[in-house]
């Protein structure tokens, strides 16, 4: 085991909803790790919190386990679930967040989290509004601490509740995905990842009416111009050198773009 | 000891002010844990922290020391106090933000930081505008490592600065009270404890001109419809489904909140 | 060693780019202890990162690995540095970032990250875009656990990309310096220290054709008014009391701001 367990929330920096997580995973387990992996997803949208986990995960050590929170059914009847993949685990709801981690790992063993077993454990009863403090943090803790492994934890299910954010699509010579992230340089972040572009000679990335070339830093356009690229989490990315391409653009998350091969342009 | 110590200030993300305290704590103490309880109070308004201090405390393990920096009297006369309860040290300003605290506890000791006591440790010199760093990150050290305990600060008091936000009141058949904190879903946070309802057979929360009915999580009303719950912190909150209830009343922290008697709206 | 690091970038807190470095850092050293020290440098400006480096730095144990990427170059051919002085390790873009702490430390030895050197290191290659995780952080890493030595890494070099942002300077009977950071009370922190004040009788301090006095704390003026004072981090510092000094005076980063003797004014 890493000993290692990250945070991923639409919690924001208000409030001490993000630290009694810390709180309740040190109590059980005082031995262990945290990392705040971000808390500044776009409230109540599970695909931001999914996409950055499917990228991002690979840079912990192996065994981390990986909590994310993003659950406006919280309270309502939405299963939660553990996903064990490449020596990592992952716990989330049920509501499509992991659904792009299960499209790159078709074969990850999906637990629900059993009720039963639930109220078995020596966690006090949860509340019907912060699961991440009663339910996720006690569970990450002992699954990081050894204490259970996600097969203890409920039957293992082959059906999930799918992404809510479609997975890039083929429509004639078009590649279609979407804008899933905006960084604080208001870079955008598509969905798209550099395999899908394999088939193209010249690829030109097309979003809101720009055609946007294809190149490697962002040093290599003038300041102020925009350019597409391949970022360093291997997905197409939309940028403006020394500005913002979100501004620039007037986009966002959810936003469609797309990649054409640059020479029937 | 359980050797982890919290924080909590207004002093936002900006600059290395949370930074050095973490600093100056492990330089004194480098086997201690340090979590961040939030540095997103509002800004000169200690009534903020010591609600979330007095609410979220017992989320740790016992023998925290938590130490809030809301002070807008430093390097003026104000003291520093240390009060001991149910196993955890609270370090503070007397500035009322432990008001809340010792509402709950009103036979907690508290120590009032005796200046000729403080001169004698190994700590430099204060700046005038950093007690912070100076005084409170030292002491958190200090006391979280086993090298002081509370009562060696100096005299215990019996007066403290009370705090500045009114403890709810009943007014005939009304119960008031104030919202304290908004989340960063824009839920209205009050400081009415759920104990206080006790005698209400149908409760219903006023606030902005609007009567609302309590139910038990988000998901029980309609998208965009507002709500009132009691929270995962065991006070009165009201909520909009997948919105902000902020925005949507116009309402923020010191609005006035009130419970009355549904049978006889 | 200490086996600290401590890192400063202008990621803000969108994403898992700051985590992923924790990430990084942790998978080749688990034993190491980090310290975000702030991620809310203004966006590709690399003068306000050096100016709270060279600030806060004493306040960590010595032995740390302070790391900054404010790097609007990455990707290009510019340089990474490592510098040694009072005991600590700092690691940046060869862009200015190191130039105010340069300043205070004139022999403090700098070394050049030879490529060839780096790419004997097991590390995985870099992207382009972030070198934060791909290459200073496994630096970080290796330094802060002893693994190699700044003096490892490459040539020591005599010149180094200076400071975007000038040094305070005489001209006639005027000191002469610059906004570096706005906290978030809107406190306007300037470049410049106390010991260049030494010369005066009775210091004021203009900016925005606002001349106000030199006092020792925030409560000795009324709620509202305005003063400057040497704060604590031994810089002249603009704030109003109970209030944002930024706003009030319409004055951010890189607003200029001098000291004239008070008798002549």
């Amino acid at each position: 085991m890493s000993r290692l367990v990250t945070l991923t929330t639409d919690f924001g920096p208000t409030g001490p909803f993000v630290a009694v997580m810390h709180g309740v995973i040190l109590s059980r387990a005082p031995e262990l790790r945290i990392v705040d992996l971000t808390h500044d997803i776009l409230v109540h949208w599970p695909a931001e919190a999914g996409f950055w986990l499917s990228r991002a995960f690979r840079y912990f050590p192996a065994g981390s386990v990986h909590v994310a929170v993003v659950d406006p059914g919280v309270g309502t009847g939405r299963d939660i679930i553990a996903v064990e993949h490449a020596g990592h685990v992952f716990l989330a709801p049920d509501n499509g967040l992991l659904g792009q981690l299960l499209e790159q790992a078709a074969d990850a063993p999906v637990y629900r989290l059993d009720p039963d077993w639930q109220a078995r454990q020596d966690w006090p009863a949860p509340s019907h509004t912060f699961h991440g403090r009663d339910i996720f943090a006690p569970l990450a803790a002992d699954i990081a601490s050894g204490r259970c492994r996600p097969a203890d934890i409920g039957p293992r299910v082959s059906e999930v509740v799918p992404s809510l954010l479609e997975p890039p699509s083929v429509s004639g010579r078009e590649l279609k995905g979407s804008i899933v992230s905006v960084d604080h340089f208001g870079n955008l972040i598509s969905n798209i990842d550099a395999g899908l572009l394999e088939g193209f000679r010249e690829p030109r990335v097309q979003a809101a009416g720009h055609s946007l070339p294809l190149k490697q830093t962002y040093g290599q356009v003038r300041p102020g111009d925009c350019l597409a690229l391949i970022n360093s989490f291997a997905v197409v990315e939309i940028a403006c050198a020394e500005g913002s391409a979100a501004e620039r653009l007037g986009l966002g998350r959810g936003a469609p773009v797309s990649i054409v091969e640059g020479r029937y342009v």
